[in-house]
């Protein structure tokens, strides 16, 4: 059976052993440590999901390589409905545990390497599309928690791969084998590789001849042989590491987004796990396709489900506050949907308006303008949502003192005297901290960067638009001389 | 054949006679007032391009009624592809006219008609219904240019249709015959009536009980007895009529959205041209019908239209002026594109989510959030885009003195040698004026209030926001007790 | 006496005989064409001013030179309250005629070579001072109307001076005579010289080695020979032309800012009017301390009295619909109000942290960052604000038929009838018309580029930014070690 | 000697024991809780700064009461000259401390009082002003430091306080005594009282006849009989906890701002710290000045000063990766200049406009519109700058891994590889470290509510505004009849 249970899921997790440092320290036991175990619960949460009959047509999908449903994380988008549900996908998984579907990038970088494979294959005689759907199939048939890894550590901005001091600063292969390669580097930003059963990496950046050795695409097993997981440490872990009850925190089970920076320290790869390997002509488009589709998923449909909450949470204040129908107040809420719309109708734009790329390959990817389009939306959508949510939800977002203080007879009394308005204390204390969470953490920068900074963005909508047509209409109807139409 | 060319439009407006007033004169022949003819050329574009075979997909549609090929301006939407198509049509149309297509708003009121007197007929066993369609067979047949109106002169803001002082400042009956109904009143704001065949009224706002004279939609033939047209008068009327030739005015052939006030001072029209009469709760639906349909094609996608123009012109006059790589000015194009881009997005997102209303009615409208989230986005949009292509343009775009400098034999000297850049400064002026008449006239307040005003969409976003929805997704996250998640 | 009457003015006009040309033809008497006119009209309303009790303070000042009451549009600030006051005159001018002041940019112009001339006399030994004040008094005693030029025609933008096909797209010296110098080029986007007496001309832009020729500044008469004025022509121009009464019209006595190119064909300046010639080292500052006054003055303050304008028209509209209560309308006019009074603050410190420059020529120019920055938000605003008052004011602000329908007997009751609301339709039309004027007109790109385009100011911005301070501030507190505090 | 160094605040605090409870907790000794000390850190250094000879001129004032140089913090200002000074020390402490001067509420407060209690005598024959004076000179002579407490905790914000179930949500006296008065309540959002020697207590907003006994100002010291402090806890309290080194720590030593609940339970005033008591008439001037000084100095001039931080940090960021040069990043960090210079011209603004207010009371008060417009535009301009922060900072600013890590010899080395850039790890650490403290943390809705929210400034925007000298010149110009112009 090719859905797994959460279950099965967390069993599996705990036969892994990745080598994971926190705070300074290596954490022993991920259950234990409450910040990865959020990760673990979210991606657990993602399972659930595919087994929950209401979202089944969402979550799963059929296979075309083992003619079994199987968990849509790990499906090729093969047609425009199949665009429009991973959309769908991501906005639900959003809603449902407020952070990262970890599974989110593997299942891009999925689609992304059947498409760029499969040209290979074509143009090249290579064998990468055959070897991926190999490992696709062992993916599926297993219903493996996949993430994905793309971004380097970078080094100097200014210089070439090829051109830094340490050449590690961009992930690359160290030697090539008889039976694999060994990889060498580090990505940074990675999310959730620490609870995934396998990590897809694939190259950050569109590569130049001379830099065979960066176009690299591959598979690994969470924590072979050689990898380290250095993982972020945010006041929200140290919140989270302090916390008596989870329910004191913003988003309780599910946390933030969790990262790490993974290094590679000469990790040995089989060559059937490896998917590219010295193509640099074939970079521009692995790079380009995965942004067309993640651009999408983790740009607008993603952040949409985050606006859904961050609206919802400021309604409820608002109505405990029992402001709910004072004007001023119903047109910034209606501000926060109108953004929150915008993006959601970016993102449907760009899932209809898929194609096959490459014509022949099967696989289809959405619409590059509206792609990109709606993540420039939702970043700076995001930011203004956050801003009006703030003004609303009022000051104590930022300064209410600690749940435990409902708890502590010396100061019980109190709280629930001075911070009860139409509701308990309690109650609204719950919505002010799961709001803090949204509004005054890492949510801003987050999604800006998330799926690529806005400025990368902006870069796509100046290549793709048609600025040739748009002179056109305008000569003709300035009515600009014929001769002087076409010059 | 159902579908005509533009000289036998042309041929059918010369059979008219029309009372139109402008500037404080009567019009006496509607093809030498150099305004009320830019209309006439308009509409007249609209009937070539659907006879153009590179515009017939979208200019044109299979008739539900007559089995012919007619054009789209007269065809019901019956499905989400004639809805993507309609859309289209109004991209196009503003690409190549640069100003309303004046069939657009009757269009509309077409698939409002068809929706809400099937409904009519489906519960109150009225005949409206077939009525209309007997109408529409006739204007299909023919390929009538058919105009809309809807906002009433209105009167005192704050009081019904009922309470006002003089009952005309809204439409109404003001007698009811055995052969049909006299009405009184005027419609404002009304685009390109004065040069259709035909004018569809329907009621401008939702009505009670008691207000059953007002509800009353019904189609006159242009210039009936008693019709009176009073146009707008702008300083671009004023240019028009003092141009030597039309090259000197910035949308040569076509010109600005022109209006009327259109008063019905004892109009008769026999019953089977009367689509509605005294169904006041059958308003509300009307409107919002129309709202959701023309505010997707008027909101969204004509005035993307507006904006390829605007944005091609732009560009033209950076390039003219040597400054198309400089970043800065790259940034600010690619803004003017994401605005753009944003709102067909939105359009597009309206089209695809439309339905069928009501249901078995075989009549499709888009999806109404989007379409009002179109509109919304392209108002604003639309006043960044002017600010844009203003600080681009240069001051010129207010400062030009006149092409006629260039054909006076003491100037054109001066003007040939000042106002060259890269380009001859005849085809600089050319765009110069051109863009002079998008950010230096009436398009920020007309795109603004087009399709209802903002304010109006607004309304809609909140009504069809799911609030409720999404306090349930926040409390859930945020660990709400068991009990409390419902209150 | 020091302070000429608004008849003084007209009668010195009257003496005048300047070659201007305007829609084409030549303007053989400025009375008499009603756009031209509206500039003299609106230069004697300065006049008057002055002589006006309630503004004299704001409105004239004491010379320093002649020991008399001078129009403050020939005075030279010489403190602080010379700032605020020249900030108070740009605002209550704007307020009183809703077009340029246009001896404005000649008044700035008199400060800034007061300031250069002082300096390049101190550190070369010329005497540029000393004939600039003995101009100066020339112009005081007479109280001459006096505008200022400065825009070069520049031709290829990517060209310098020197470079160009054609020399004479800037201004520059073609002859140096024993008595004067020759002149040749032209001044693009001037305001108001075809109705001054007298017109400074200075450099468009700070100069290098090579481009002494271009080094330039001198003051010419009115119509002094070889000088063409050819005007700006603009459908408010046609409109002017056409009106069969002023009243029908947005503002109705002093109209648009009416600019020309002014051509320079072989001039003869005498040496006692040319105040640079050659010194191409101080172009750079007269350039910077002209646009750091004129920022403050055209920029900030001048356009906060438009804006006082649009407000309040506003405002009446909404009034006139009986809307001025409803909470999301009063929001809007705050935002207007907000929008305003930031530029307005932002004058207000570019005067009060004026300074002398250079130190002991008793010359004060405004704060540069804040007089920039004034502009910055004006420019903004003013589109902000013009889209504000489009929404509040309705379609009707570009659908209104002209005021000649309400004399037409044939269409006048109509028109009382349905354009009617809370006062009489004349009242609605009028102040719809004047708003027109305001928001669908030139002032949106006007006030963008006047003082220079925004972009022009953003370099300022840039590099009057402490930024190695706020760095040093950053580093301090986030506890950099000592020794990288520096680094 | 009436001025303090931080040494002698320090050993003052050490002999105050208020109840303070942190995070379900009772804090047993202030200067060992990491979170307590901050705030005790940040006050001993606005001692610090009135040492330094640098900042002498604006850390301290010729006191009008005691002839001795004191604090500015407790100065009233009594003039133009003052008020500039005001703002500059508002600027400069938060530039030093990176958080709120905790004394900057009760220096507001000390001035506001000054001013009430003047009016009150004049008119009531009180002796307040006699006793605040009096109580003044003891803050001066011991250089106290002195807190402010303002903001009821509000209950059911649609209720009156005297109609609120629990009357204690707003303080109110609940005993008259020979002596002196009882008080009850809480006051919430209150900074840095548990670090002062004093806090003065002042109505929260205008109150009515019958709301007497909630017309109550007065002073107390720190942890007087009956209070009880109860403070914020946020993730940033966690981090703070939790950190082995404070340079961990975004703003190491001094942290984020720190509120409390501060609660009030049968708590004796004396007499002679009772400056208002029942007088409702004079709470809407009393909260009216407040708040118009308030708005100035923490609106404006203090959150400019968080400004320079923020825009030094992304400065020194984009320096390391190498991007200084980028058009379009100089473009974004000449934005976040002109949003800081903006709201720094209001401040300066709303100071140069200041004014005595009441006449003859020697007491000035800044510009209300500059100093509400101030906080309007800083509010908004904050969330843009932390946008834009974000943007150039990268998403490391939220995924980055504890400094520990580097100090791990486990994971040292890979840190140092890995995010070393053109500098070395630990200094881009520890920019990221701080710029996250700035735009992933409290810092939005603290800005946004500080001085009241951002709707009570725009009310008092639309108060100010004179719409109806607006209207007159609109009407003017436009040309309406002499009979209408003053209708």
């Amino acid at each position: 059976m090719a859905i797994k249970s959460a279950e099965e899921y967390i069993e599996s997790i705990k036969q892994q052993d990745p080598k994971v440092y926190l705070g300074g320290k290596r954490v022993e036991d991920l259950f234990k440590n409450p910040t990865t175990k959020s990760v673990i619960d979210a991606t657990a949460k993602i399972y659930e999901l595919a087994m929950d009959p209401a979202f089944e047509a969402t979550m799963t999908a059929q296979s075309h390589l083992i003619n079994e449903k199987v968990s849509r994380s790990l499906h090729v988008n093969r047609g425009i409905e199949d665009l429009r549900k991973r959309a769908d996908m991501a906005l639900l998984t959003a809603q449902k545990v407020g952070t990262c579907n970890y599974r989110c990038v593997g299942c891009d970088a999925i689609t992304t390497l059947a498409s760029v494979t499969w040209e290979m294959d074509r143009d090249l005689s290579t064998d990468y599309n055959k070897r991926f759907n190999e490992y696709l199939k062992y993916l599926q048939k297993n219903d493996l928690a996949c993430s994905g890894a793309m971004t380097d550590a970078k080094g100097d901005r200014t210089k070439r791969p090829v051109e830094q001091n340490d050449p590690d600063v961009y992930i690359h292969v160290s030697e090539r084998k008889k039976d694999g390669i060994v990889v060498r580097g580090a990505k940074v930003n990675q999310s959730g590789a620490i609870a995934a059963n396998q990590t897809i990496v694939i190259p950050g950046q569109a590569l130049r001849e001379g830099e065979e050795d960066f176009a690299v695409a591959f598979a690994v097993p969470n924590g072979a042989e050689g990898i380290t997981y250095i993982s972020q440490y945010t006041p929200y872990t140290a919140e989270r590491d302090a916390a008596e009850d989870i329910h004191e925190l913003g988003n309780p089970i599910y946390g933030q987004r969790e990262t790490s920076l993974i290094v590679f320290d000469d990790v040995f790869v089989p060559w059937d796990k490896v998917f590219m390997c010295g193509e640099v002509k074939y970079t521009r488009q692995l790079v380009a396709r995965f942004a067309k589709i993640h651009r999408m998923n983790c740009g607008g449909a993603c952040k949409v489900g985050f606006a859904d909450l961050l609206i919802g949470a400021t309604q409820l204040l608002v109505e405990y506050a029992g402001l709910e129908k004072v004007p001023q107040v119903r047109e910034k809420i209606t501000d926060m949907v109108t953004l929150s719309e915008t993006a959601r109708a970016c993102t449907l734009a760009a899932a209809v308006e898929g194609a096959e790329e490459p014509k022949g390959s099967g696989v289809f990817l959405p619409d590059d303008m509206f792609g990109n389009v709606a993540k420039v939306n939702i970043a700076n959508g995001f930011w203004e949502m956050m801003k009006i949510a703030g003004d609303l939800a009022g000051g104590l977002v930022v300064t209410m003192p600690s749940e435990r203080e409902l708890k502590n007879p010396e100061t019980r009394d109190y709280m629930e005297k001075f911070f009860r308005t139409t509701v308990p204390a309690e109650k609204r204390m719950r919505i002010t901290k799961f709001l803090q969470h949204w509004i005054a953490g890492q949510h801003g920068p987050g999604t800006w960067h998330g799926a690529g900074p806005v400025q990368a963005q902006r870069v796509m909508v100046s290549r793709l638009a048609d600025l040739e047509g748009k002179k056109k209409l305008a000569k003709e109807l300035a009515g600009l001389k014929e001769e002087e139409l076409d010059s």
